[in-house]
């Protein structure tokens, strides 16, 4: 697979705590420059992101994120706020307390309370695979496929693991048709992500493939 | 210093993402039975523990949390969100990327405008030291103190440190008299929780105290 194309499928992201506007201004040009799917920031970047890209990348941010526990109301509150400030998508973290309980009513209200709140924007929502149980992940398959979200999503990224080749392949196999798959999380080479988008995956979450882009075409220019 | 007196000083804890109902109703039963100061849980159980609770102990949340970078208006959301659900304590985070910025009208903005969705309860402000300098410590008990909130506290224990008995001891030294000190993170021996409180913190973010109170009274018992 073309190195252009895979950076297609990449939403380049930075969601270190202590990044500063310089970096994100940073990851928003090399998005730009690597025609990225979009690229994702925190939050409270989205407003001067959004106004800085001018729609020349589409802007990714998260909700609930990385610990998932914020109320239901807040989550589609953020989600709104996100919207207003310009974000084109919203990636947001389910509620890993709701799962352990088995309260799958909960969680299903509660994405699709986010999704309402995006009002047409692209919902991701992220499972946290690393913590789940293999029921877990299939329940959530199925939730997540009828609250309607668009992508269903391995890994924060804080937690212990991120994405792995079984889950990614688990996830496209259950979720509905509608329903793409995005693998985030320790996706550090060209073989990964080529192996992620072989078994499935139509989005990376991930920094280091922009870099290898850089690295490769510095060698290549 | 009695243990008793220690534990009138903890925030009992429980902010695992994975954390059950069970498991949060277990911490409520402790901190009622050893007269902690509140427990500590995410947002999303505040409703039903404090309920559970009736009263018998503080309700302590966590709003932007860990990552502190949700946007001002969403972590305002979050807190009286959190007091409509019964919290009586509300534990915020600061954005990093504003203080690694020198945006600080923006984080004394951002702090007025969650200590006044507070509505009186309690806020405290975690600053999160190990991401700082020494300069940035001393600037934000500045900034904490003029935006008029009740405590500043050490850590969100989800970064790669804790509280240490130098940040605890400058904070007390920094901050106004109107302001306490929590110490959380880490905080895992009677002589940890006694040095921190002799250092001038007034609570102790931690569920270990609580621990090794239920050991030393059932040998006792």
């Amino acid at each position: 697979m073309k190195l252009e194309e895979i950076l297609r499928h990449c939403d380049h992201t930075l969601l270190r705590t202590t990044a500063v506007w310089e970096e994100i201004r940073q990851i928003v040009d090399d998005g730009i420059r690597y025609e990225c799917a979009s690229v994702c920031i925190p939050a409270s970047y989205v407003k001067r992101a959004a106004k800085y890209a001018g729609g020349r990348v589409k802007i990714c941010t998260v909700i609930g994120f990385p610990n998932g526990y914020d109320t239901a109301a807040v989550k589609a509150f953020a989600a709104a706020d996100a919207v207003k400030n310009g974000a084109d998508e919203i990636d947001m973290v389910v509620n890993l307390g709701f799962v352990k309980d088995g309260l799958w009513e909960e969680e299903l209200s509660e994405i699709r309370a986010v999704k309402e709140a995006c009002e047409g924007r692209i919902l991701k929502v992220i499972i946290e695979t690393c913590e789940l149980t293999e029921e877990e992940k299939l329940r959530l398959c199925r939730v997540v496929t009828e609250a309607g979200a668009d992508y269903i999503k391995t890994s924060t990224g804080f937690a212990k693991g991120g994405a792995t080749r079984e889950d990614v392949a688990l996830m496209r196999a259950n979720v509905g048709s509608g329903v793409r798959v995005k693998a985030a999380g320790g996706i550090s080479s060209l073989a990964d992500a080529e192996d992620f988008l072989a078994l499935g995956a139509d989005r990376l979450g991930t920094s280091r493939i922009v870099r290898i882009a850089k690295e490769s075409m510095g060698q290549t220019t």
